[in-house]
């Protein structure tokens, strides 16, 4: 139930961010609809095309397309008093980002996969709809340069894996994974924490 | 019948403008065909792969490919006469549009799905070719930023879809909605209709 | 046996290609593991996924995974030795195009494909990870632009489905099939020969 609130939060902070992209591309209205929607249902529909499972989360939910463009609409309407509320919005994006996974998680638990296919179901889930939003912006995917953002999905999807086959209760599991993974995501942002680069200049074509 | 011949002109148009963009990023002849095969034959597996409908319509019909491959080599061979024809092109490609939209709806109909999903499988039949091709030329794509497109396609079927449920004879739904989202494509090219565009210019990076 | 060990130095070639093109980015480690995986399995995935093959062979074998990751962790390590040994990746490189080209082929056969879908599920699983790292790293994929490697695989494909239709041994049209397939991209690498470019400079929009 909690899970089911934070993931509608989710998808419209990930809206949120597409549309803010699609605005400095200058993309069309419906255009900012397109890519809130590539970006807020392709990590689940990646995820569930990989796995070979259907019907996709949208194809099932179809309210939630309908949810995704209003978000995207109301950040047109809206983006001028968005920068005040900037980190707010960097923090529910941290939320969603764990939460993506976890459901990611548990769909791959469903469908019987083994641990290491779950917790990259739960990376796709989390990550893949910002590499999505880039590619379609022609820039190069954001989650393969910086900061710990696909780390802190593998992170929450391994403790909360570990946490399952110890036998924990599940309610207790997804909350001690929620906060940890959360708190990893916003320590990373405060203080800038970043992965180490490599850095390779040799071309060769 | 009709439908099918102009389905054939649809891919085949597709395919010429994907061989243009090829031709201006200079790739090589096979170059030139697989673009077009991704373009013109994008849009409809995009649909089947989200909506888990197999065989893609170019697996079972293999000569599809052959039919692009075709196009895309007499549009170098012929290149230099296409200029004259750029009006004869865009219009084929409306109508290409509008066709792809209603097979595409067709799809999701036959699966029964809801009638978002089919409006949907709709736009994605007959705008993803062109959002492929795009990124595939390393450009932001089109459909996102301009003319009335995914619009059109949007229209198409939200008319074919309102004709079908008041129960009205199919071809004539089909001849009804082809001809106004054939119009009002026309008329956004020759008047420079365009959706309003949302324009953000600030970095949270 | 032995396509399974090529298969692996095939895995791992596309995984240093992927992360020397990651190093030109700037990406981080972890960056640099996702383009590797993306790169090395995303040929074979996209396969399936068109196919509707499930489950897709990283999904029903994760450790490769896990030999990606290392593979691509290694390069970042040893890159500074690389350069010597470009020749040799160039040749492992060709190697494993043919041999991913030949287990493509035979997923389609055993799903009783007909021909041109067998040589083009070939053409796929050898060619697609590369126009993966390339869209992923923001430029247009080399695939569409130089040197005979589609090429090279539909002539492999060709060959192997040639020489199975003629009811050869399989183990002998195999071999045949990757000697004449390295022997033509080597060549292709040693002599610089190109496919004919199309050149179109105008602009339609």
């Amino acid at each position: 139930m909690l899970i089911l609130i934070v993931f509608y939060i989710a998808i419209c902070v990930e809206a949120v961010t597409a549309a803010l992209s699609a605005g400095r591309r200058n993309m069309d209205w419906l255009g900012v609809c397109l890519l809130a929607c590539a970006t807020a249902l392709g990590g689940g529909s990646t995820r569930d095309v990989l796995l070979g499972h259907h019907p996709l989360p949208w194809v099932e939910n179809p309210h939630y397309i309908i949810v995704v463009c209003c978000a995207a609409l109301a950040t047109i309407a809206l983006a001028r008093y968005l920068d005040r509320l900037k980190m707010l919005f960097l923090l529910l994006d941290a939320l969603g980002l764990v939460v993506f996974t976890i459901i990611g998680c548990n769909v791959a638990i469903e469908m019987g996969q083994p641990m290491l296919i779950v917790i990259v179901a739960g990376m796709i889930t989390g990550c893949t709809g910002g590499v999505i939003r880039d590619v379609l912006c022609n820039e190069v995917p954001l989650l393969f340069r910086g900061e710990l953002y696909a780390t802190v999905s593998i992170f929450t999807g391994a403790l909360y894996l570990g946490g399952l086959s110890l036998g924990l209760q599940q309610d207790l599991v997804v909350i001690v994974a929620v906060a940890a993974g959360f708190t990893l995501r916003a320590l990373a942002i405060l203080r800038k924490w970043h992965m180490p680069s490599f850095v390779y200049n040799k071309d060769w074509h």
